[in-house]
């Protein structure tokens, strides 16, 4: 293979620093080419600096192909992933002015590399990331006073996204979820219409995006009195979180941190209603790898940040779900979201 | 073909009612069946009423193809515009128990079937997109007063946003722009820390997702006096506008409509800096067909909404767009964002 075409936009913006919505990147031989269409003409000289751009009417990625079968490129990767069956057909079209010999195999899968690359972050990453997380915890200490009963879940919501855009953030890095009372039994309540209970469970589970990095993270706090049946679960999805943080450092595996928590969970008699993994890799996207769940095997190298999220759903009455974001690093790990997690009650 | 496998989320949603993120729904011998996973069990029974649903342990499309291997089902479409190479290979996996003769040719690309259903609304979708018009309108008149010179275009972006949150919208359909002086000449200028001048335009283009139904409406307002040459280039992109939404009528393409606008911006000289299409369908998704561009063919049918929104962007100075959201009648056209377009000085 002497050619590879990246399409995936989060992956051209991490090669390139080009942020616009129709975009390919062609590596071949040395050399790095952009291509766009003339809305960004102007943006992808500015971001994209020293890279060759070119300018299509056409999709990106097509234009792309259409150069690469005049380069002299033997062999293309493309991700499989992220590339459709139509974009495919359209891309063997754009290349048919090779001989047919030529064209067979030309374009050959080659799985998520760029992804892969992106899981390690470097210094300038992690320095982005640390704001979004800071943005974040700043955004649930500030929100604590709204939390009172009889407001609703989007109110809650809607005093966060301000927040978040006055601190700087461009969106939201998904829906926010919020989720009181039984809602908090679902693991992704998005904030609804429904009004905070006098007594019952909030699950805060929102991020920012800012200057292009996603936060993550989850708090669960408590209105009123609560339950001892709430706090021993509160108290036992906490310390799942904190055995799965203890377990992070270099060379374990994703599967050993899923399996800190989740064996605090067993313990409690809890494991059924941890119905999801426990974490994934946040960075310009808000899932990225690597997969924190049971039996990956993949190995943590500092740099990686992931998240780390157990729950516990009990279906039909509450749910509790704590979450940080955490940096692997060359001796442990750093936990990026310090807000507190001991028990809240308002 | 005797069978029909969904996977593009919001035809799903269209199909079925049901709105997880993973989902996939098969049509076959007059039966439907929805594939989802644990995470969804309480919601798909709720939301998608009467249909069959199976609960598994793997990506929907997978399940959905195992059992297509499994039923008497010869030939299957599927939407190759939607389902990545890597995808089909897995799909392909999954219906291996199939003698390899009936596999041959089992999976067809179909092309946007359920997509183009889409495109014309019924009355209860109307009345949803009505709603969410409206509260677009309501953003947009009630933010006027936080318009003012050195606030950042964050600031107004986050003002809106929460209005949208406080008036039951679920999120915001796209990242909302506001661009304003020299920014204004972006097409894609979403809200940024700039800071708004004491003379020159701001552009606010936005949309909130009420009901799963998004919004979708562009404004340009004046800060301070206005040159002469900005309030001409405002009244011919006005022009524009209201003759391409006179041109909405059941029959007409959707190129003459795109034409209805551009040949106002030839006459005034600016053809040249209105560098996108007339409009787009709108509905479930911000993006949807008919597309409203240069020579399109698809004629316009009652109960389409689709956007008209004419823009003319003079390089490194400034821009003007002024768009509507536009249901198409049984005997024209209704304006379902009526928010005036008259040139307002703030």
């Amino acid at each position: 293979m002497d050619g590879l075409l990246v399409t995936h936009l989060p992956d051209v913006r991490y090669l390139s620093g080009f942020t616009g919505s129709n975009a390919a990147l062609v590596l071949a031989g040395g050399r790095a080419v952009l291509f766009t269409d003339g809305r960004y003409t102007a943006q992808a000289k500015q971001e994209a600096r020293g890279l060759r751009v070119v300018i299509a009417k056409k999709a990106a990625a097509i234009a792309a192909s259409e150069w690469l079968a005049a380069a002299k490129v033997r062999r293309c990767g493309f991700d499989a992933g992220r590339t459709t069956v139509l974009e495919m057909k359209a891309m063997q079209k754009a290349i048919k002015i090779m001989p047919a010999k030529r064209r067979r195999g030309f374009f050959t899968a080659v799985g998520p590399l760029v992804a892969e690359l992106r899981w390690v972050k470097d210094s300038d990453e992690i320095r982005k990331m640390r704001r979004a997380a800071a943005l974040g915890c700043r955004l649930f200490e500030g929100v604590l006073k709204k939390i009172v009963p009889g407001v609703t879940e989007a109110s809650v919501a809607a005093a966060m996204e301000f927040g978040a855009r006055m601190g700087g953030a461009e969106a939201m890095s998904f829906e926010t979820i919020v989720a009181s009372a039984k809602r908090s039994a679902m693991p992704h309540g998005k904030a609804s219409g429904a009004k905070l209970p006098g007594r019952g469970f909030v699950t805060l589970d929102f991020g920012v995006v800012l200057d292009g990095y996603c936060s993550d993270m989850t708090r669960t706090v408590h209105l009123g009195n609560a339950l001892p049946r709430e706090r021993e679960v509160y108290d036992s999805v906490l310390e799942a979180q904190l055995n799965a943080v203890a377990a992070v450092r270099p060379g374990v595996t994703a599967g050993e941190v899923d399996e800190a928590a989740r064996k605090v969970l067993r313990r409690a008699g809890l494991a059924r209603y941890f119905s999801h993994s426990t974490g994934h890799g946040v960075g310009l996207e808000i899932h990225e790898g690597p997969r924190v769940a049971a039996k990956q095997k993949q190995v943590l190298q500092p740099g990686m940040v992931i998240t780390i999220e157990p729950g516990a759903y009990l279906p039909g009455t509450f749910g509790v779900r704590i979450e940080d974001m955490v940096l692997v690093t060359a001796r442990g790990a750093e936990v990026l979201t310090p807000s507190t997690k001991a028990w809240i009650e308002l």
